[in-house]
This record gives structure tokens, sequence and C-alpha cells, in this order.
């Protein structure tokens, strides 16, 4: 599987792209093991991918009422509604990951509505599927319901506003048929293995 | 995760169910290892329960044009569309063994249009995904679609049928929240392992 | 119009089905006056029409908290929206029969937001309409409004599974365009003859 | 039956309305032997009245490329797709009349796409059906599809402004709850009967 | 922009109609500077042309509980939703006129779930809205909303009967490709000029 | 007008936003004569503002085979679709000036099959519109409609990733209800003035 083409576009070689493009890749390389074909295919243009990750980074390192699994939840539950293949998957093995838990991507990738998921995520994750699905039907009786549920206006905005990003990301990965790297689909489905001495350890 | 109901309804013990029907049940956990909780919930009702095994198996284990691999993506993409938890967990795995591909069913669950798949089976669950969706529409442009594929008519009729059956599936898995069995989930993802040398073997 | 076609695929001769299949055509003709073309079209394929039956027989002939008219007007009511023809005039006939009414078919398959139903049977509609339709929707509340109007779950297994089981029909009478018998338009739709004196009776 | 209410608004004694308004009423009586319900409510307003039914006979009783039989088969098949009781019961049976099929209207009205029609009527309906539910999407090229089939311009013209007048006339209907008359049901189901001698005849 | 054509059908001459139509078109020329553009090309047809200005002056210029710019709102929200150039535009130029506000066309056009209109108006526009787009989910409980803002049984009539013209209205315009007048544009966008003495005044 | 609040959230002072969001600000205040509120609702997180309108420029500033107003018709026919205020309002003034075309905007924020564009430009649309509303069903043949247009795959990259900025820029604003300037409703609508000698000019 690993000859297929990751991209309609041309990918750059790592040695053409600029500097600071190349140092995110080899942090993020470091890091999960491999370079994520999301960094790999929009460095195409290397003014969009810094936006992009900038934008990403915003809003997902942030200090925030959601946590990380939650933050991913809204990926994984909206991405599936809007049938992008490269975020469910790569974001599914993030939420795998961070909720520790190697059921909860498959679930939410096919709706939220059966998710192993608390009252709370469930308010949140209609809040995202209603923006990313009719926008225009979003009214205060829906920051209301969340603010039942004890997110405040900031938290309101995380969810929101990772809708509204990943929305972008989805219409982007279908422009150009981004394909996720092998390595997520397996990541965070098996048990964490007890952690063998080391020689000389 | 194993302590989640698998139904709404109750869920008869093997000692209370027909004999046939616990026969099935033992028969399937002989093979598989495990009673799929399709078996455990439907048998609530045993009448429907039979009638349902007999459909399913007409279908999926006939002589047929489609090969077994090729039923499977018709599940998998039609339960995707009907949003339906157990039938794409269940029959993803499935998918995934007779397939030889790990990443098959999680590239059609979130939509068949980037999935791994030849022309002939695309236009397949174009047919599919159109019964499922929008049956109305179905016309018999749509046959000779298929036939331009190389389909022949009984071939048709599989397609219609398994896509007519899971419809149903779904909304019985859907009606009564049934839950797939945690076996389901790692499945036909790992590597054959080398069979290793028994004791004594 | 009793020339037309009664099926996209070959109708085999009574001589030619096998003998379990001709007996229940042959019992639903002594029944009825004639073999209503389902039982005819599906009998292409013997194995399937068996599964086929003993489903129908086992949702709509059981004891259930629904009346036959009840289980009728769901089949009616959801295969209008699903815009399944054999199935809105053979049922349209077999529900004005059983509630004794003419005019509730027609106004089922047009919606059943108008039909001249109690309260109950519109909350039991709502149900089915939206399991038909968008099947992931359903969720507890749902299930709630209909115990609030007295059904119990085993009625609401009924509704579910006939909606779900005719959702299938509707799929199989489209797939293969299965004409209605011309009997069936007029079914149900006079006022009962006082019968005449037979000669020498 | 007749007891239920044919509108959510009152509905004028013949005494109360103003004679023109009465003068249509008797005509349309002497004519079809009853009064069609869409007369007596509409009647709650009589300048929108005298301006629905002037509409009305502009467009139905006009010479026309279209036979009385096709106009009708829009009035029908539109009405079916917006889901209107009165218009799909009372233009079913004058169909039904026109058309000298007692099949056609049921046909009609769950979809067109199965019904007893020419390829040209069909064409005719695929336009009034787009116009229908999607109006923006009509383009130069549904134009010139009609063309093909031999329609011209002002056909086309009959066929849009038919669409456009049922469409108001379903959307009154269901805003007053239009309630069509009992003898709609059975008309045009029949075969004629052989005159019968009158007495003195 | 004046060169364009403003129908795809034949455009009368003013010389070539009959006199009552002429003379409706000068009477309107008199009052608003132009002859609007749905009045020359329907004329096309003069019969359906009367029938079509009675039916607009019966609901636009009565006595109602909706003010003159109410029933604009009706007009350009729903115009809006069914994708209608000519009447948003056209209607939206009257509709800044009544309400003397040149922002409220404009954002009622795009959605009327953000602009800046009062409950009540809000809760009318719910209403039409529901009833142009899906009108066979109008219910009782509908109607109850209205009243509930102090909408009479009258004024649901004015708001629904409005939907439903304009809904004609609509189709009418995107059949024939109906073009507004360049000076619908600008009307009302700018604040009244203080009137200047007039030579001799 | 201009007392309406701008959004749902808090709006930092001038003097409380970061030195560079501030000096953004005042370069657009400069350039346009006032302050979109775009930047001073979207200061309310200066790191997302950074990457909001790095991003946006990225795009909207680049060498492009499509023109600046090719652009803007992008950002208002999606945003139409998406019923976005804010975006259909202020772009839309944007698009009048570029096309230096009065009518422009408001037709394609209805409905962009019936602008005055060139089948070039509503082959963009086409393509834009889809993957704003339904990305999973963009294929290589549209991609391919495109390049028959003479679009080159950077071109088709442009219209992708404008529309899916928008995409989020339209669901930011629809969460936090931005409002537009009263400015943006009419600029671009009039012819412009000659310029006026100024005093001591």
């Amino acid at each position: 599987m690993s000859k297929q083409q990751i991209s309609k576009y041309p990918v750059p070689a790592l040695t053409d792209v600029p500097e600071d493009v190349r140092d995110m890749m080899l942090a993020v390389q470091e890091k999960a093991g491999f370079i994520p074909n999301v960094f790999l295919t929009l460095a195409h243009r290397p003014e969009e991918f810094r936006a992009f990750f900038a934008y990403h980074d915003a809003l997902m390192l942030r200090e925030s009422g959601l946590s990380k699994a939650e933050r991913e939840m809204i990926v994984v539950a909206t991405s599936g509604l809007n049938h992008c293949q490269y975020c469910v998957v790569a974001h599914g093995a993030i939420l795998r990951i961070y909720a520790k838990n190697p059921q909860i991507a498959d679930q939410l990738a096919v709706h939220y509505s059966r998710a192993d998921i608390s009252d709370r995520q469930k308010a949140m994750l209609d809040f995202a599927v209603k923006l990313a699905r009719t926008p225009e039907a979003i009214s205060e009786s829906d920051h209301a319901a969340l603010r039942d549920h004890g997110f405040d206006d900031e938290d309101i905005w995380d969810i929101g506003a990772i809708t509204a990003f990943f929305g972008l990301s989805n219409r982007m990965a279908l422009l150009i048929n981004m394909r996720p790297n092998d390595e997520f689909y397996l990541m965070g489905r098996l048990p964490p293995q007890p952690e063998k001495k080391r020689p000389g350890g």
C-alpha cells in the first residue's frame, strides 16, 4: 500500500522545502516516528502550510476547558460526516492515544449518537455537527445548551473553531486526495506493551 | 468496555434459547472464537432470528459473480452511510479478513469514493449506495452501467439484495442499540503471525 | 394492463418452483383469489423467497400490541416515503380491508401528517418514518415518546422491525421493478356487497 | 367520514358568498355532481378565490401541446412529492377520468419513475419535479431535453407554470388542512357502466 | 447591463398587449418610474398575467395584521431560500423602501436567522420558511407558535398565502430566466435626499 | 444600526491588542477608511487572528490564474449557500469593486446559476459549490471539467482552497454572530464620482 500516491499534487522533497517548513517536519518525525502526509502534501505551498499549522496549533495546543481527547472527538465526528478519509484515519489514531480507548474513534467515525461518550461530550458534538453541516441553524439556544453542560464561552469558541478549521482541512484533503500514512491505521489499537528491560538498563 | 449493554432489549441466556438457535450460536462460536452480538441480541425473538440468518446466508454464502470480499464491501459502504455502528465494526472486521487488507474497511466506512478499490467495485458501490439512500432513483441506466462493468443480472440482484438486507440490519441494530463485540475492532488489522511450533508439535 | 412485465427478472412458472414455494403460492391464491406478484417475482430465488416470507410472517402474523391495520399503516406510510409502488398499492389494499376504511391508505401514502389516525398512531408513524429515513437519529427519547402513548418495548420492536423489513422489501421491489397486480387497485374501496343467495343455497 | 372538518378556517355557506363565487360553485356542482372542497374552503377569501381559479383555468383549460391528462399527470406527480393530500386525491380522480386509466394516478402519486407513461411524459415529469423541488437547478439543458422530446417553448411554459401553480395550491391546502371530498376517492376507478335503460326511456 | 435579455420567452411590445394589461403597466410605470420586468415578461400570456397580478394584489394590498414591510420580508426570505434572483432583487428593493432600512433585504436574502428583526417577525419567518421548503411539516403546533406571538388566524393565512404565491412566482421567474430591472439594485439604499426647490416651486 | 453588537464575544479595544495585530488593523483602516469587523472580532484571540489573516492573504493576494474578482466570486457564491451574512455583505462589497459591477454580488449571493458570469466562471463555481456543500462528491471528473475550461492544477488548488478557507470563515462568523460594518452595504454600488476640486487644490 505504501506505493500509492499521497496527493494529486506534487509532493516536494524535504530538501526542496523552506527551512522552517522542513524543521516542522523533522520535529513531528522526531516525535511520531514518521511524517504525517498532511505535512508532506501541504508543503507544496509553504505559505499556506505555515498558516494551516499555525491555526491548527493555536486551537489544538492551547489551554482549554476541553481535553485534548475531546478536541480530537470533534475532529473525528465531524470529519466522518464530511466523509474525509485522511482526517478520520489520522485523527482517529490520535484520539485513540489521547483517550486511551481503542474503540472510540471507530465509533465516532460512524456516528457520535451511539459512541461511548458522556452526556457533556454528546452535547459538545451536537453543537459541532450542527455547525459543520447546517451552520446557519446554530442559534443562541445551542450556545445555551452547551453552557447548561458546564462549557463556558471560551470552550464554545474552541468547539466551534475546531469544527470550522477541520471543515477547511476536510475540504483540502478531499481536494487533493490526501492519503493517510499506513502507520495511522494501527496506532492506539493495541494495549501498551510492558516496557522491556533494555540491555544495560 | 466488556460490561456495556449489548442491546436495549433483554438478551437471553444460551440455555434459554430454542435448540436450533443455540446450535447456530455454538457453530459460529466454534468458528470465530466468540459469539457475535447480532446472534445474542436477535435471539430475543427466535422466529425473526431464524428468518434473519436464513436471509443472510442465502445472500452471503451463495455462489456469485461477487467475491465474498466484494459483498462485505457493499455492507461496509452502505452501513457507513446509514451510520450503523454494529455493521461497520463487525463487517469491517470480516471484510479485512476476506480482502486480506487491513485498511479497506476504514476507508469504505468513511466513503467509498477514495477507497482502494477497482473501477468495477466503484461501479458496484455507486449502485449499492444509490439503492440504499435514494432507492426510487435506481433506473435501467444504473443496471446498464453495471452490465458495462461485466456484472450480469444475477450479480446485480446480489448487489441490490445485499444492500436491501443490510438496510434492514442497520435499522434493527440502531433500533436496539446493538453493540459490536470488542473482538471485532482488532480483527484483520495485524499481519498473520508465523505459526509457532506448539509444544510437542 | 395485464400484459405488462411484473419483474425485470425471469418469473418462474408454477410448475418450475420447489414444492414448498408452490404450496405457499397456492395457499395465498386460495385465500386472496390471485397470487400477489411479490410471490411470483421473488420465487426467482427460492432460498431468499423462503427467508423473506418467514420474516414477513414472523412480524405481521404474531400477537402484538399493534393491530393488523396498524402494522399495515407502518408499511404504507414508510413505503410512500421510500417511493415504492408495489408496497403502497398492495399493502394499501390490505390496509383498506383491515381498517375497513377506503380512504386511509391513499392518505397515508401521501403523508401520514394529515391522515385520519389517532394521536397514538401518529406517534407510531413518527417513529417508523424517522427509522426509515434517518435511522441514526432514533434515540432513547423516541422510545420514550412511544412509551408515553402506551406502547411497550415489544410493540416498539414491532414498529421498528416492520419498518426495517419493509425498507428491505421496498428496495427489492424497486430493484426488480416489481409490478403490483391489477386486483390490488380496487380492493377495499367498495362497500361490502350484501351477500347474494347462491343458487341452491 | 363526511363529518370531518374540511378546513382549519371557517367555510362560508353558499348563501354568504358573493354571487360570482356562488355561480362558479353551482356550475362545478352541476358538472361534477358535488362541489369540490377547494371551492368551498378558498371561498373564505373571495378575492383570492377569483384569482386562484382564474389562474387555474388559464393553465388547465387552454389549448396546449399537452393533453388534459398530461397536465393532470404533472399535478399528481408534483403534489405527491410535495405531500399534498388534497391535490393527490382530487386531481388523481380527474387524471383517472381523463386518462381512462384507473391505475395511473396511484402510480404517479408514489413516484413517476415506475408509472405507465411514455418516455415523452417521463421527460415532462423530470422537468416538472426538478422545478417543484430544486427550482434553481433548472437550466437551459433541461429546456433542451424537453425540446428533444418534441415539446415546443409554449409547452414548456405550460409544464413549468402548472408545476408552479400547483406548488402554490399544495401549500394552501397544507396551510388550511384542506380535506378532499369523499367522492374523489372512487372516481374513475370503476369501468364505465353500460347505461341502463331508464324507466320510460 | 441593460442589453441583457429579460426572459427566455418573447417580450411583447406595449403596443401589442391587451388594453387592460397595458393600462396596468402604464400605472405602475407612473408610480415607480419604470415598468418592472415581471410585468413585461408575464405579458407574454395575458390571461395568466391578469390572474397573477390579481392574486398578488389580493395578498399584498389587503388590510392585514402584517405590515407591508413584513409581507415583503416573507417574500425576500423565502425567495432567498428558493434561489430566485428576480424576487430577491426586486422585492428586496421594495422591502428597503417600506422598512426604511437599507440593510434588511440583504440580510434576509442570506438567511433570516441573523437579520435585524423582532422575535415576532422571526416567528413569522420560521413559519414561512417551513411552508416554503417542507410544507408537509407544517402542523397545528406551528399555527399555535404564531398565535403565541399575537398573530390571529387571518394573519396566519396571509403569511401562508404570501409564501405560497411567491413560491409560484419564484418558479415562474426561474423557468423563464426573468431578469430584474437595473433600477432595483440601488432603490432604497441611499438616505432620502432633501427635496430640492423646484424651479418656480 | 451602528449600535448593534458586532460579536457574541468581547471585542478588544485597539489599545488592548498585541502590537502586530493593531498594526494590521491600522493598515486596513488606512486603506479602506474603516476597520472591517472581522478584524475587530477575531482579535479576541490574537493567535488565531494571525493564522486566519496569514491564510487569507496567502490565498487572496498570491499570483494566480484567477483574477481577484473571480476569487471574490467564489467567496460570495459559497457564502450565500452557507448562509453567512458577514461574508456575503463584506465580500459582496469587495467583489463589486474588483469587478466594477454593482449587480454581480447580489446575483451570486442568491445563486450563481443566473449570474452574469462567463461559462468559465460558471465551471469554477460548479466546482466550488460542490466542494463547499458535498465535498466527498468531488472527483477526478470535476478536476477534468475545470482543466477543459483552461484552469491549470494550481488554479484548481486556488479554487478549492478559497472555498475551504471561507467555509471556515463562514462558520466562525455564524458562531460568533459577526456583524458586517454598515459601510459594506453601499460600497461599489454607485458609479465612481468625478473627482471634485478640493478647496485650495
